[in-house]
This record gives C-alpha cells, sequence and structure tokens, in this order.
C-alpha cells in the first residue's frame, strides 16, 4: 500500500469541485451581518441567482441549508396540510422527496417508473385531466435524478398543464440540474425553483437556494402550514432591507458571489453547452466500452451525471470502492433499487476535458480490476476524438483567455 | 474620508472571529460523502462535540442550519402539536423562539420580564407546580439573552423540576454561551441544548448544533409532529453509520474539527474561565465610563457580551454607526423594546486582551463622537488594571507556548 | 499559564501582517511561468511597481530575494570592485549595509553620527565637495534606519550633490520606507531604490524590489563586478518579454499584484498621510508615558517605527520578552549598541487605529509589569485624543467604502 | 472560443503542482522572525531538511531565493576567484551553470556531449587523471538535467574522484531531482547538494536549498570569493541560534514543514520509487504513440521529465502552445539547441496516476491537432496497462489511508 498523491478526482455527481478562485473567496473572517454596508451583498447575489434561475420575474432565496432543506421550504410555504401532490418516482431523490411530502402531511399521488425512464408525460395529463376538482396543488417533479441520470422533460410539464388548464404549482427539484442543464424558470413557467450550493453552483454544501414564481409568492401568502426556519416571509421582510432574518454565513455569501461572477462571466447558456460536450464525451466512452446508461432515452440522458449500467455478474459498488482505493477516483454509488447495478460518473461543475479524460482512464482500470473485460484506452479514445474534433481554444494566440 | 486598514475590529456577540486555524481548515474542496473512510471525520466530530456540551449520556447532532433551525429542531423532534411550553421573555432571541413556538402551532405560556432581568425562578416554580396535570411538556430558556447581556440560571430550572417533579422536558436555548460560558449538559440536567456553530465555537454560520438527553431522544421516537430535514432519526440513522441523510458541508465539518481541537487543546473550563476574565475586564471599563449594563443583577452579567446602556439623550444607534464608520468596529446595536437604548460589545470567542483594549479605545472615541463625556483612557485603565494584574505568560521563557 | 487566543500583534518594524486580500490572492497553485500568457502578470507588475517608487524614468525589478539582496543587486551592478562609496551609519541596518560594503571589496568612507541622529549633511558635502577627482562612486544612504526610528532626508541628498556637481549615484535603502513614508524617486533623483515585500508592501519577506534611473541602469552596462544571480541585464531581457531569467515565485507575483491594487487604490500619498497620523499619535502616548524617542530631531522622527528610549536601571529586551509572553504582542528590540535600551513599535503597513491602541494599552500593561511607573490609560488618552480629533469617515452613512 | 474551467494541468517540470495541504500551511500571516520561540521552526525544518539530502554530516541552508542563486552559493562560499571547476554541458540548465561560472570569474574546463547523452565519465576521469596539480578545485555536474530528461550517474562521480584520489569537491546541482529522485549526499560523497523549492519539494518557487558536506563547510571558510547574501558563515551563526541573518519569508518555512512533514510520512525511498513508476509509464505511452525521448541511455531516462522527441517536420512549440490554448496543459517545450525539436512532460512532484493519464490524453490529442498522426488512446492504454499492473490500494477497506 502507498501513500496518496496529488488530488482526489471527485466525480460523484455533487458535491462538485468547489473552484479555487470560490474557495478563495471563502476564506475570510465572518463578517458583521447587521453592518450598515451588509446589504450590498445580499442584494447582489439575490439579484445575479435570479440571472441563473432564468427568472425575471421571480424571487431568489438563500437559506443557510441543503436542496432537503429547500424541499422542504418549497412544500411548506406554497401548500397547505394534507394538499394533493402529483409526483413521480424516478429514482431515490425523487422517492426521498415524496417521503418528506408524506412525512409532512401532504398526500402525494404517486407515479411509478422504470428506474431509468424519465417522467410519464401522458399519464401526468390523464391525471391532471381527471382532477376536475383541482384538488391537485402542485407538481412537483426532479428534473434532473441523480440516481439513474435522467434528465426529465419540464417544458413537456408546463404544456400539460396548459393543455388543461389545471392551476397546479409547477415545482421542480433542479438541484442537479440549474446552473448546469438547460433550465428556464420563467419560459418554462415553473412556480418554484429548488437547489443546492454544492452541484451547478461550484460550492461546498451548506446552502439552499430556491426562486419563485409570483404564483408562487402568492400562495405562500395565504399558506397555513407552519414553518419558520424555512419562511419565505421572514426571509422576504429582511432580504427586502439587505439582511437575514437569521445570521448568515457569510464566508458563503461571498464564495456564491464569486461563483455567481464565474457562471456570467461564461454565460449561463455556454455553461449548459460545455455541459453538454462532456457529457457526450463520456456517453461515447461508455458505448466504447460496450456499456450503456441506464437512462433509456437518448434524450433524456443527463448530461450531468450517467449512470452506467454494470455486467451482469458483476457489483457496482466493488467497482466504485476499487476506483476510491487504488486510483483515488470517486465515482457515485447506485443507490437503493439500483444499488451495486450501476455506478455513476458525474460531469458536473468546474471540471474540463483532461480531467475527464482522466477519469475514463481511471474508470477503465478500474473495470479491469473487478473483471470486466473492457479494451484499455477504448473509453478514452473515444471521448478524445469527439472532444479533440469539436475543441476550440480557451485563449487566444498570445494565451491571452478567450472572451465568448 | 479615507481607505479602510488593518482588520475590522469584529466585537458584535456573534457571528464571532473565526481563528486562522479554522479558516486554513475550511479551505478545501469538497470531499466524497460516501467515501468509505467519510465516517472517521463524522464520528470523530460528533464524539467531541459532545465534550464541549459536557454530556456523556446524550446525542450530539450537526446540521447545516442554524441556532434557530436548533430551535426548531429542538421543538419539533420532542414536543406533538399543540403541546404546552412553559417560557420566558428576556428579550429578542427568547421573544423570536417564542414566535416560533406560536406559529409552529404549540401552546406557550410565556412569563415576561423586565429586559435586563434574567429568569422569575419563582413564578416558573409556581407554574411548575400548579401544572399537576403535567400539561407542560418542556421548559424552554435562554441561558444567555444575547440582547441584554444576561446569563441565566440554568442549575436553578433544574432544580425547580426536581423539586416540583415536574417532567417536563428543560429544553435550553445556548446559541452564544455554550463553547463559551459554563454550560453542564449532565450535571444540570438539561434535555436540549440548543447552539449555532458562530458564537463560541468560532466558526462563520452555517451549523446548527444540538445536544438531546436520553430523554429527548426518547420522545422523539413517539412524537407525532411532522418533520424532515430537522428529524433527529434521519440523523441517527445516517450518522450511526458515519453518513448524514444529506450532503453535508465537508469543509464546515473539517472547520470543527478544527475549532474543537482548539477548545479541547485548551480545555472547556479555561474557555469559561477566559471568557469571564475578558468580560470583567469590560464591565470595568464600562463602570469607569460611568455607564451600566442593562444586566441588573451582577451574577447575572454575561461573560459573552456587555449590553450597556446609552444616558438618556443619546442615540445608541448613532454609537454602533459611527463606531463602524469611522473605526472599522463592530458594535452590536440595541434589538426591539432596547433599540437605540443599549450598544453591545461583544467579548465572546477568538479574541485576546489587546483586542479587547483596542475595542474599549475605540468606544471611548465614539461616545465622545456622539456627544457622551467619557474621559479618555478611562475605560481602558480600569480593563488594565485588572487584565495586567491577573495576567499570566502565555509563553514560557523560551517563548514556548503554555500548556495549563 | 494559559493558551494563546485571538491574533498576535505584529508591531515590529517589519516584517508587517499581511491583508487577507493579499493572502487570499498569494494562496494559489504555482503556475507555467513560461506560458504565452504569463507576461501579462510581469509587465501589470513591474509597470505599478513604478508608481510606487515614484518613478516614470526608472525601472522597476522583482527578485525572489530580500532587501539584502537588493543592496547586493544595487552595488553589483552599478559598481565596480573597490569602487569609493560615501555613506553614513545611523544604526544596524546601515552598519550591515557597510559590512557588505567591505565584504564585496567596495570602498566606503563610513561617517559615524551618534544613534539616533540624521544624516551629517554638512559633513557628506565637505566630503563631496573635497572628492574633486570624482572617485566616490556613490553616496548610499538609508532613508529610514529601522533600528532607531530615524526618517532621513533625502532630498537633502541630492541637493548637497547638485549644488557639489558631484556624479556619485545617489543610492537609496527604502526598506523600511518606501510604501509607507514618502519617497520621490525622480523628484528626489535618487539613482537606486531600493527595498523589500515584507514592510509597506504588506507581503511576507521573500521578495527583492528595486528601481533605477536612467543613469544607474547606464552604469550597469559597463560595470565589471561579476554577478549573476542578481544581475539586472538578466532581469532586463527576460522582464521586456514578460518573463524571468529563473523561475519566479508566481504566488508572490500575484500576492504583490493585490498589494498594488490595495496601494492605488488608496494613493500613496494617503498611504503615507495615514502612516504619519498613526505614528503622531504613537508619540503623543510616549511622550504622555514620560519616556521619548531616541530619534532626536523631531522632524526626523519615523512615521513607520517609533524606538523609545528605556529609563536607566530597566532593560529593553525583558519588556520585548514580556509583552509577547503575556501579551501575544510582538515589539521590536534594540539591535547591537542599543541593545537592552530601546524598545520598538512599528506602526507601518496594514493597522489601524484600533490595532495601535490596542498595542498602546499592552505597552503600558508591559512597562508596569517591568517595574517602569506608567500611568495606566495615559498613552492610549493621549493616542485617542489626537486620532479621535483627527478621525474621518472611512465610511459613507449608509457604511459604503468611501472613495478618496 | 471559450472559458476556461477546471484546474490547469501543471505538467512542466518544474515548478510542480503545491498540494493543497501545503497552500494551506502558507495561508498565514507573517510572524514576529526575532521572538524567543522562532527558532522551533527554523530548528525543525533545518533537521528534517538533512533527511531529504540524506545527509547525517553535512549541514543544511535554507535561504529566500532559487536554486539558481544557490548555484552561486556553493560556487562562491567553497571556491576562490579564478578557481578551476571541471563540468559538462547537458542541456542549458548546466550551460546556464556554466555561464555563471564564468561570469563570477571562475574558470571551468566545459565538456560537450551531445544533448540527450548523459556524463562523459572517462572524459571526465581522464581530466581528473591529468590534474596532478590538483589546479581542478571543483567537479560540478547536474544531476537531472531538466531540458533533456537525463538523470546523471552521480555515484560514478564520486566513483572516478576516489579513484583518482582527486580531492575536488563534488557540487550536484538537484534542483529537478532532491526529493524526488534518488540522491544519497552522504553515501555518494556529494559536497555540495544544491536545489530549489518549486519541483520535488512542491512548494512554490522562493526559497534555495542547499546541503554542505563537513569538507565543503571547511573550505568555505578559508574562501576568499566576495559573498554577502549567498554567505554559508552568516546563516550558520544565526540558525545555530534559530533565526536568520535577514528577515526570512514565514509563510514557506511553515511551506517547507508542511512538505517535509508529507516527504517523511511517505518515506524519501518511496518517493523516489512513485516518481520511477509514473516515469516508467509515461515512457511507455511515448513508445506506444511512436515517438522516442530525447534521453538515449535508457538507464539515464530521468524520472522526474520526459523530453519526447518531435518527427522532422513538426515544431515542438506548436505542441506545447496548442496543448496549453487548446486543453489548458502545462507542457515544457524545448530549450535553446533543441528548441521546437522536443516537448517536455513533467511528471514530478504532487501528481497522481489519473493527472498523468488525463495529461497523456491531453498530449495525444494536440499531436492530432498538429497533424502528427498518433492513435488516440495508444499511449493511454500503454501506461494504464502498467499502471494497473503495478497498482497496489492508497487504503484499506474501509478506506482508510494506509501507511507503509
Amino acid at each position: 500500500m502507498s501513500v496518496i498523491h496529488g488530488q482526489n478526482f471527485l466525480m460523484v455527481p455533487g458535491p462538485t469541485n468547489v473552484p479555487d478562485r470560490v474557495q478563495r473567496a471563502m476564506h475570510r473572517n465572518s463578517t458583521d451581518h447587521r453592518a450598515p454596508d451588509f446589504p450590498e451583498i445580499t442584494h447582489s447575489v439575490l439579484k445575479d441567482l435570479k440571472k441563473i434561475f432564468c427568472t425575471e420575474t421571480g424571487r431568489a432565496f438563500v437559506f443557510s441549508a441543503t436542496g432537503t432543506g429547500m424541499w422542504e421550504s418549497g412544500l411548506t410555504n406554497c401548500l397547505n396540510p394534507g394538499d394533493t401532490i402529483l409526483t413521480v418516482r424516478l429514482g431515490q431523490f425523487s422517492l426521498l422527496w415524496i417521503d418528506m411530502m408524506e412525512r409532512l402531511g401532504f398526500n402525494p399521488i404517486v407515479l411509478d417508473v422504470e428506474w431509468g425512464e424519465g417522467l410519464p408525460v401522458d399519464k401526468i395529463k390523464a391525471h391532471l385531466m381527471a382532477d376536475r376538482a383541482h384538488k391537485i396543488k402542485s407538481l412537483c417533479v426532479v428534473q434532473n435524478e441523480t440516481t439513474v441520470g435522467v434528465y426529465t422533460d419540464i417544458p413537456a410539464m408546463r404544456r400539460v398543464l396548459d393543455e388543461t388548464r389545471h392551476p397546479a404549482l409547477l415545482m421542480v427539484d433542479g438541484v442537479s440540474s440549474i446552473a448546469s442543464l438547460p433550465f428556464k424558470m420563467d419560459a418554462w413557467g415553473v412556480d418554484v425553483s429548488i437547489t443546492g450550493s454544492q452541484k451547478g453552483f461550484m460550492l461546498p454544501a451548506g446552502l439552499g437556494l430556491l426562486a419563485a414564481s409570483q404564483k408562487a409568492l402568492k400562495m405562500s401568502e395565504t399558506s397555513t402550514y407552519p414553518r419558520c426556519f424555512f419562511s419565505w416571509r421572514d426571509m422576504i421582510v429582511n432580504n427586502d432591507v439587505g439582511y437575514f432574518p437569521y445570521t448568515p454565513s457569510t464566508p458563503f455569501l461571498h464564495g456564491l458571489r464569486e461563483a455567481l461572477d464565474m457562471l456570467l462571466e461564461e454565460g449561463i447558456e455556454n455553461v449548459w453547452e460545455r455541459h453538454h460536450r462532456l457529457a457526450t464525451a463520456t456517453r461515447l466512452a461508455v458505448k466504447a466500452w460496450g456499456l450503456k446508461p441506464i437512462a433509456k432515452k437518448e434524450s433524456e440522458q443527463s448530461d450531468a451525471i450517467t449512470a452506467v449500467l454494470v455486467p451482469a455478474g458483476f457489483d457496482g459498488q466493488e467497482i466504485v470502492a476499487t476506483a476510491y482505493q487504488k486510483y483515488n477516483l470517486s465515482l457515485g454509488g447506485g443507490l437503493m433499487k439500483v444499488k451495486g447495478k450501476v455506478f455513476r460518473i458525474g460531469h458536473i461543475g468546474d471540471i474540463n476535458e483532461l480531467t475527464l479524460l482522466g477519469t475514463l482512464a481511471g474508470v477503465e482500470m478500474t473495470l479491469r480490476d473487478v473483471g470486466i473485460p473492457v479494451k484499455l484506452g477504448s473509453g478514452v479514445a473515444a471521448a478524445s476524438e469527439y472532444l479533440q474534433s469539436t475543441g476550440v481554444p480557451l485563449r487566444g494566440l498570445n494565451g491571452v483567455q478567450a472572451k465568448i
């Protein structure tokens, strides 16, 4: 056994790598969160956060919490105890959200799909259509189910709501999609957009981020669900004057400021495109290995994470453990129903071509280690072929970094 | 106007100064929170956290949240909807906790005291005694009311509960006391101990810390209050095997590890003693200025924060603003009922004699600026006199840092 | 004995406190120092460095070394072996420079003054006048003799050179003055300006900084003194195209970039004024203690450091040791001839009013500890009086930091 | 053109990647370098530095400078003006050292070899044998010529000196070998060992590190070469009591302390073995591409850097520029005589298998970009094959990092 050198290849689908710029920005003493100049940072991050959610009409929130907390915040601020929710169980994260709905006393109507499939649009439409009394108060769906690497069709959700003239709120878990995969709050008519800091936002876990439409904000004014820590009203009253209802994590706000700068400097559409390119390369490698993603439809294969089906007779958990123990490579394992059946490569956040290719080489060696016969270099070759042919200069001739 | 140089004197009663050691420990990339060696850090911080709560029989929790979240966690895990709570309104923080109790549907019996006073022990006893049916499920009190700098008598709460043989849970907000002022969970029979990362723990805000007694844990098993993000059970199931129910903030865990090292290296009783010494110096300065703390009883004057009464005709808010704008000194202002009537000096966390004396000099100049006639140097002299005569070497003759 | 908390009050006259901004800027991986975009940082720091030296016509150099290395660089690039130098021994640093001149085979004519005195202008003039053959190739003087806190009259040196029409180079050790005390290379006709990173530039030690006039550069072209590491020519050839002759310390270059930003944002004249104000406050405190600086002439009392004479019968070394061991306060001790006879308070670099007042309070307690009868608070009062009356808002009413 | 994401792959042969542990250790304010406890750090790093040089009888030095400065320090402390030196020009770095020898007035006898060859042992022996009068005062050789990736045979140098009973000092430039490739000062009878911080020591550039044998130290006592900044005597006098002759860079000392911890935790022989393994993988990739190193003898191919010959008709500079501009991959270019003819892959310092494989994939794409027909994935496959088969767990089953 040897000693660990170099950096861990953190290729789980979150938490993602925190860029040096962001790490630096967070290295600071706490600051006086009631100081007269504190509102500058509050207003600044809330304003730019909206740009990443792609909303002009909505309102953004920053909580000291995680995406799980934002699930709770979304549900408890808009809905009333016992309210009916239409939702879909696509994998572990939608499963956990549904578990929360039940525990918090809501009444979820759960549509199940085989893990690896996307949203059952027709069934959803049928449920909405059948709900003449509009008992369904919210349609809650996960945009990117991290368990299986399935990127769902959120615009279709808006469409069926519109087609059925159903007034249900559209609440979307965008934890592993917002700030990395296409998400357009206003254009798609999303009412509650839920995410966290540790995925596309490239921060450590610790912030829950949420945006609410005017319709959702309005519902929150009359909702009687008991809430306090996650209350939007408390936040609004304080944020409006630049403060928070309880002590915010000031280093995190500075980190968020820097991450927003990075995202906006690049342009959110370029961020999406960058993720698409690295994801495509990953999928080409998987194909070259003779394996395939659990995500069935090509159009639904996630640009943030690829969950690869492990051939029969092999154990995905052993792959993940070996990669970590032998190559200092962190992959995601299969969760719950697909435990052992998949391993997951995260390609989200602050990585680049060479990080991905080093990762793919690490996966190849690992597959060999556990006995799966893959040709070393085959996946790397397929991914390289694509990346080389689609690559563009990051810098000009004199090395100066290119502006888009 | 000029340019700001040197460091902000962050002398609010929280967030407190984050020591360089802790800042360094937090400067790191995220890590794989499902890795096989991740349980090391989980078990390590939870074990040592108990030492700071002074509990061997209880259980410690770390949430990505704040002290406010821990209020909610304590209430919703142990109690049932509509449960009666006996509590005291001592200042803004107890007020906010009571507000939460009401909003979450509990039934608080609120005893009011004049702000600056401590717990009305006899009245509390009377209420407990009168409650033959044991409708009161919890006695909820704040140990250190940060608004007024009053440090309450928690052992007296245990005593009256024992004397009245009342089975109510003893739930204590120790947000601005635990890890800085004497707090002995087991010895005092506290059932739920609530705090956050940004005061005595010397971290930025962002972690909610809580410890529960076996009695509280038992009650949480049958409590029917809907909860999810703040659920103890989810945390227990995951923590027991070294993980968290949702992505933890790994840099924060490393920061907490370092802060615990610092506290344990010093010894928690020495930490309390250190705070007492700096607080005493502060009170001597206040006296020398001809002013006095709002906290009435000497024995209840907090060792974490001194709220100084502003002479009639002057505005505490102007003091705080001037200190910040002219001397880069962050003081606490008066909140709510005492807005404008006090200013607050935090002397909690990672400061030392010279930080405090610089602060006192800054307060003196500020008082002059707003027109309050104090003799410059008078408070510093009184504090110095005490600090010099009670000071002991931090290092031996060769400069090596002393062990206790 | 106790455990150290809070921050060390680093009040030696260098190394000075490194601002958080600069520490952050330096926290980065090494970068490829031959990359095509590397010249950006090289050109950027060299250009702005000239602004701090107040030269438009000269050329700036950055070496991986210290001020001592720059002494050597200045001497060996401009002069020839055996060259005669006129110089003055004012304290330990001029003494060491003279020692270097001798060891490197130059021929220094040394004028001695009592430590605490400035430059003997008339004697210097007499020497220059007498040197009809112009054997004296350089007049080498220290602008701020850190041992004694004497700030010398560099414009007078230019004047006597001009009045005597003497062509000697004017070489100035500005190690503890440049970027903190007035220094105007072009206006004063300085030919070689020598400094380091760890004083006014607010960086750690590790960079030698130097500026050379056209006259000095010209002399360096014909100088035959053997040199290599400190060669200007090697540096010029490489710097001109944006690189360095050997691997530069890239984190230091980024730190220098940030420090230059800070200095230029403030404006160099404001930097000087800020130092003057804090120095004045220090001198008022010394006076209030009934003590005095070793620097005799008021006009020569340094704005960077005050060397305080210790009353007979007391030991300056004990003061410095006690301050460090008991109050975590770093003062400068007396060096060589004045060992034990003075202690030194640095008031240079990134400090502010409250840092200084905390320091003065620490000195008062220390003086008491060693038995010198000073009235606690007296120095703080005198300094506060001045600082309060001369203080201006650092921030506007809304707390926004003021621009000059 | 796009925006840069993820980390630069810094695969030049120095400066090498600074591990996070070291970056963190360096993030601190300056400290009082005359404090009574400062000697702890001085003694600690000097003592452990000797372990890396593999010397018990020698003495280690730390200068604020670079390897180039250590060349000067070695020469000027041991030799006298005009002394004859026997040396070999193997590439750019030996060339520059020879240039320094000449400029500093020494008399180098220069043996030239074709770039890519190692030391001409027989010729050296012949020169030593012919030198009956022992005019040759030092044999100066480079252990790892970074220009060409040639690792020379230092034990052979000791052997020929012994065989010819020649008293010349053996001075070795180990800038890119010490702390990464086998170097045994005592065992090999090296008298002056020269290196810098930015290669095997994994720090930024900024420290010159040197070790001297007793023989060299003795010679330095009588050497008349003028020196000051690089004087060993000044350093010895101060280091002996724990201090430095001029302000040391305290953050760098703390960084060095951490880097020494890392090297000693691993064990220096394991460090060498680790470099050998990654170098072997690199060479297998080069072979798979149909290319070859410029280093002719297999036994002399460096484990720190591989300089790859570019096929006729292609330009190595274009390879390096493309890798940087398109893939954010920093490779080394050809220097001087081999400019355009080679490109260089550094595999020294804090990297791991996946960093290397990502790099090799990046090189493959780059070679394609410039028109050299290599099969994508071929080098990665060859390197992976070797790394997979020779890999051992970095962590045990529970993920705990293995001790050797």
